[in-house]
């Protein structure tokens, strides 16, 4: 067997790693962490250190790890056929069987899957096709897309564009000119402290249909939104936010594309957000929960309106101008099929419900009291809670300080358990894997309260 | 067991297939194909035809399907550990690995791989990188990317920009503006066939100059080509053609990107398509051959200049913002190991290159007397006949024709055998795996000369 100083050397020598400072990395300023195994909600690295995960990986491990039904489905998929392409017309029963029971799980007026690898890419292919709707529908200006500030939609050039947050643009001169941005429905940020969550909702529909003024809705595609906040801060939104949101779309004939991989398949305590909150989508992004992240899948879920317009074009133009080699990949497939049934077979969109409740009201309950703590909030399985300086005056913390990356160090350090400090603002997120227990709950819950008591005190 | 006109009719329903005429195939005047298995170059569908792969899926199975050893590795890590991320320093024993084995092979001055998941996503890395390069050297305004007419490099809104060929653009709205494109390095298509082949290459270098100085070389960050055309065309380069173009990139300190999505891991006979054709790559894009498509991976391999500023980058701005959730998957680094070490232990390289130069001569011969053959060409087991009107004037059919469609199909009707007509142009394309035999080559060979005969004939 390899030893962990040999991989550690490799590791520096050989690995560009995303989302890291690489000069610290390399200089071996940063430490490394090879993980060798998991169940249920904890892994295990190398050195045999056994950590609770409750973040699931990046959001993404819903039903948990080493879940022995999704890797037999992996195992048998790639022992008989681990490849064939999906183009015209090819496929796998894997990856029709699966394209079924999405459709099938999907809201209504949902009509066809098209899989890519990950949520950039499903979001890359939603743009084009919008794009391309537009065309076929001969209103050639319609393109300009609209995100919000905070949102997150991936890391690429355009999806990175749509991606509403500074570190994501800093330096790779984003975004580009398609994108606009719209107000955050983030009420605990508004501006002016006073005002009441119908004020704040109505702001944001105003704010909205102003832009679409100064743009001109003609030059307007879609407009792009993840059901709740999640990268910029898992904000769930304020009540009547995505009724008054697509009452302008629909009035401008603004396509929505609803970005549902992180709250997908059951985090919020349904199937999917849009279910959730009434919002009627007219293309749907899926990824991470589709597969627990068992192998990699994505996919863009468009509308049986959407659907015409595309037979359309191709009607008139042949096949369409997209694909990846590894569309439908059948051992994505394999993967998405036996993980959806395990999602039904162990229940866990109503765990996510019932637990996350629990888990939801555990936390404000055991957190409210700590002055550094200005508001938790959360729903089904996803909780954030963020630091203030001072909860009467809702001041925020000099960033320079790093509270949020402090809390998140001290509940890794103290209990072993792992929290993401979000990348923009004082706030540590909780997504643990949807099979979590109500003692799982409590233990999560438990060790916050301490390493946040940890951090408020040495802020003195 | 599902019936198959079940799942055909699922599959109709619900799944929207890549590159495919969408209406034909939802009215099912488009048929569907469930691919079951397959071993070797041999591929089987559930109603039990078996076909011959001369395409390995889309030139990517380059191992040939059914390997044991790759599917038990997948099966190993999916029940040990089927994904953590490797975001912040994180990894697993086989992506290390994977990412040693990787610089171990590469050519040289290269320092680091960062893992995506397609192509497409490397080579939109590839541009970020290239972009924050040249921020942190503080050169804003140099970021224009070169591309070929021709090129294919993805099918997302950048990477299809980068893709020079229509049928990708069109209705799309592409290419976008931070692209231009140069001359595809096609001697056979040359606009005055007198021309030698060293005139073409000075040519094709003086148009790159051009453009630079149109463009102003200020304004230019990278080039990125294929070291032989693929999707294109499949189209070695004119001798001296690598040689003449770095001359001119050097000289503009315009960074190359090798795509070796097709060319990386043996295709050519080869390691490297960089090491084949003496070109010395900034970054270097891997897919495909990298895992055999065995699981869904791609790289970017970065040289040691780029690497320096990347680290510099990370030491003034802090982590770099990018990253997807599934980069370096276990799954796929897995995959990539078993890959690698199965490529050396079946020597499918020097297979590639012996092999490769029978099945070519071999093509060459069979077909040099058929008159709609205007080129026979290839390198590696990568091949490809153009079909003309007119030899001698080199005169093309009229497009409408579809006379490489035709081929094709004749090709798996007649021998059951599959090549590819290439997307512009009357070209079919081989790529089989490399692990082909001499005895499988002359069936292809031999197939080919029928299939072309017999659409010969019918063309009168
Ligand atoms: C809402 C949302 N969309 C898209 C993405 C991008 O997914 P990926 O990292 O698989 O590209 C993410 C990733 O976190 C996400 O949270
Ligand atoms: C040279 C080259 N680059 C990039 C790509 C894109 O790869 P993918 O389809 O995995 O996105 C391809 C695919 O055929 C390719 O041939």
């Amino acid at each position: 067997m390899l030893k962990n100083d040999q991989l550690a050397e490799w590791d520096r020598e050989n690995f560009f790693h995303p989302s890291t400072h690489l000069a610290q990395f390399a200089r071996g300023d940063l430490g490394n962490r090879i993980i060798s195994g998991g169940d249920g909600l904890y892994i295990e690295d190398r050195d045999g250190t056994r950590l609770m995960d409750a973040f699931a990986g990046l959001y993404c491990v819903n039903i948990g790890y080493g879940r022995q039904e999704v890797a037999e489905a992996i195992a048998k998929q790639a022992k008989e056929l681990a490849y064939y392409h999906s183009y015209v017309g090819h496929g796998t029963e894997a990856s029709i069987t699966l394209a079924k029971m999405i459709i099938d799980r999907a809201p209504a007026n949902m009509s066809k899957v098209y899989f890519g690898l990950s949520g950039s890419d499903a979001n890359e292919t939603n743009i084009k096709l919008v794009w391309y709707y537009n065309n076929v529908l001969d209103r050639p200006k319609k393109k300009k897309i609209i995100s919000r500030w905070r949102g997150y939609h991936g890391s690429g050039l355009m999806t990175g564009s749509l991606t509403g947050l500074e570190l994501f643009h800093n330096k790779f001169d984003l975004p580009l000119s398609q994108v606009v941005h719209t107000d955050a429905p983030y009420y605990f940020r508004r501006a002016d402290t006073g005002q009441s969550e119908a004020d704040f909702v109505k702001q944001c529909a105003d704010s909205l249909e102003a832009l679409i003024a100064r743009e001109g809705a003609d030059s307007i595609a879609a407009f792009i939104g993840e059901p709740v906040l999640g990268t910029g801060g898992i904000v769930p939104p304020p009540a009547g936010y995505w009724k008054a949101i697509q009452a302008v779309l629909k009035k401008h004939d603004i396509l929505l594309i609803a970005d549902e991989v992180v709250t997908g398949f059951g985090r919020l305590g349904s199937m999917f957000g849009s279910d959730h909150y009434d919002i009627e989508p007219d293309i749907i992004t899926i990824a991470k929960g589709l597969t627990s992240a068992y192998a990699p899948l994505s996919g863009s879920i468009v509308s049986n309106k959407v659907w015409k317009v595309l037979e359309e074009g191709t009607d008139k133009l042949g096949p369409i101008g997209h694909g990846w080699t590894y569309s439908a990949h059948p051992i994505g497939a394999a993967a998405g099929v036996a993980n959806l049934k395990l999602i039904d077979d162990l229940k866990l969109v109503d765990n996510a419900r019932d637990t996350g409740t629990y888990f939801n009201q555990g936390l404000k309950a055991a957190l409210d009291d700590i002055s550094i703590v200005g508001d938790v909030r959360g729903e089904g399985i996803l909780a954030a809670i963020e630091f203030v300086k001072d909860r009467d005056t809702r001041e925020f913390f000099d960033p320079a300080l790093k509270v949020g990356p402090q809390v998140a160090a001290a509940l890794l350090e103290r209990s072993k358990v792992i929290g993401r400090a979000m990348p923009q603002g004082d706030i540590l997120g909780f997504a643990p894997p949807l099979c979590m227990t109500r003692a799982e709950a409590d233990m999560i819950i438990e060790a916050a309260r301490d390493a946040i008591q940890s951090v408020a005190s040495k802020l003195g």
